[in-house]
């Protein structure tokens, strides 16, 4: 399938089963979002930890009310139920099953939560002429645990999460400016340098991801991540959570450059 | 004498001879800038240099025509002939005398330069409240030659030379961002981590200025430095060339955060 469809074209061969699996590198210079569904009566206190944590969980658009499929802001025809290629529903904390639609299961007090992701701020970088090593090895961004705290709201608490990519320390200055630009898709890196630091133990062995290749007098560039809010909801246990399938995100109608605060 | 004193009683104080030595720390708030001033016929290969390199070449001001000691746009009744506590005559390279008024060498041929400098970050960044080591065990900024080569422009070539802040990754990142806004006093970092990327053998011991203590886990953050248009002026060896003395700035009407870029 053609890769530059548009978002609203994109989401209705999801809608119709036509389309399935990853939506990375689809429908280019368009926000993709991490979705995050919640019954209401646990959306105030995710809400406000991603308030609390606005570097890993950064909210790029949610439901207007409880019950809402639809995004306006986010997307035309924007169908919360259908539109992503694969769900992950969680209950009390463990992943149940993965499906291609939630209309089933939709309830009127859930409340859906759109976080911005590293694809926009990645695709910036390239554009400047930056090498992105997970892009450019082909494999999924190394990923790892931190002991930074995220700030806790009710009962949603837990250590920042961080992904990786090496760089030439120029090249990571310039990623920090161009990345200052958008705090909605995790904003500047949070550390470069030394892992220990940060409470990384081996840069080689990510906890999520893949490893990429740190070649000679590159430093290790950190940014806050958005597995974050996911090991948060794992550890707060809502009877009731729905995410989507890592890789298969929600494409929605908003620029990448929108996001740009400047 | 009160720090707390305006530009323009300064620039008086200075005129009068009441006023001798270091500016550093007072007009608070106030850009100061490294002076240079040639003869017309070397100007504008030096203002070419300037705007190849203005990393380490900030202009912020300029006579608008030979022979002028006034810059309107920075200063209220400025004579540049009188205004700074101390200059440097150099003739073919060469430091010939430091005296503290130039009007009886004026000529209608000099063209007057006012380059940044990097009071008016540091400012920035201590309002923001990182700590820059130079500022808090008062010496002078570590300076190294480097083996990153300017742009050539007519007579003007050389290195650049560039000032050392060790920080920790975090505050690193915080004044990448805050010296992005302020392009005209040298912009963000050109380098951190390693000194040797950029041909610099010894961090502890600084070709100019004073070294100073790098604490654990902090890296050295470089910055692009107005001493390189000084060594470049040595290099060129302009028949005359009046400088300021080190520390001895000009001190201009115009509030540091008026170079803010956004």
């Amino acid at each position: 399938m053609n890769q530059d469809i548009s978002p609203l074209e994109l989401r209705h061969k999801i809608r119709s089963g036509e389309f399935t699996g990853n939506t990375s590198g689809y429908s280019k210079g368009y926000v993709q979002g991490n979705l995050c569904i919640l019954p209401a009566d646990w959306a105030n206190d995710f809400l406000q930890f991603c308030q609390l944590n606005p570097r890993p969980c950064p909210v790029v658009g949610m439901s207007s009310s409880a019950g809402d499929f639809g995004i306006l802001k986010l997307g035309e025809d924007l169908d919360i139920r259908t539109d992503i290629p694969n769900y992950r529903i969680f209950e009390g904390g463990e992943l149940i099953k993965e499906v291609t639609d939630i209309s089933d299961i939709w309830r009127d007090d859930l409340v859906t939560f759109v976080l911005g992701c590293s694809f926009s701020f990645e695709e910036a970088l390239i554009t400047d002429g930056l090498e992105i090593r997970n892009v450019s090895e082909a494999v999924n961004v190394p990923m790892y645990r931190t002991n930074i705290d995220c700030a806790s709201a009710g009962r949603f608490s837990g250590k920042m999460v961080v992904s990786m990519r090496p760089m030439l320390p120029t090249d990571a200055i310039r990623a920090i400016q161009i990345c200052t630009r958008f705090p909605s898709v995790h904003g500047a890196p949070i550390h470069f340098g030394d892992p220990g630091l940060v409470g990384i133990k081996d840069i080689n062995v990510p906890e999520f991801g893949d490893a990429v290749t740190i070649r000679e007098n590159e430093v290790p560039v950190f940014w806050a991540c958005g597995v974050t809010p996911q090991v948060a909801l794992e550890q707060a246990k809502p009877p009731l959570c729905i995410t989507h399938a890592p890789g298969c995100m929600l494409v929605t109608d908003l620029p990448n450059s929108h996001l740009a605060i400047m």
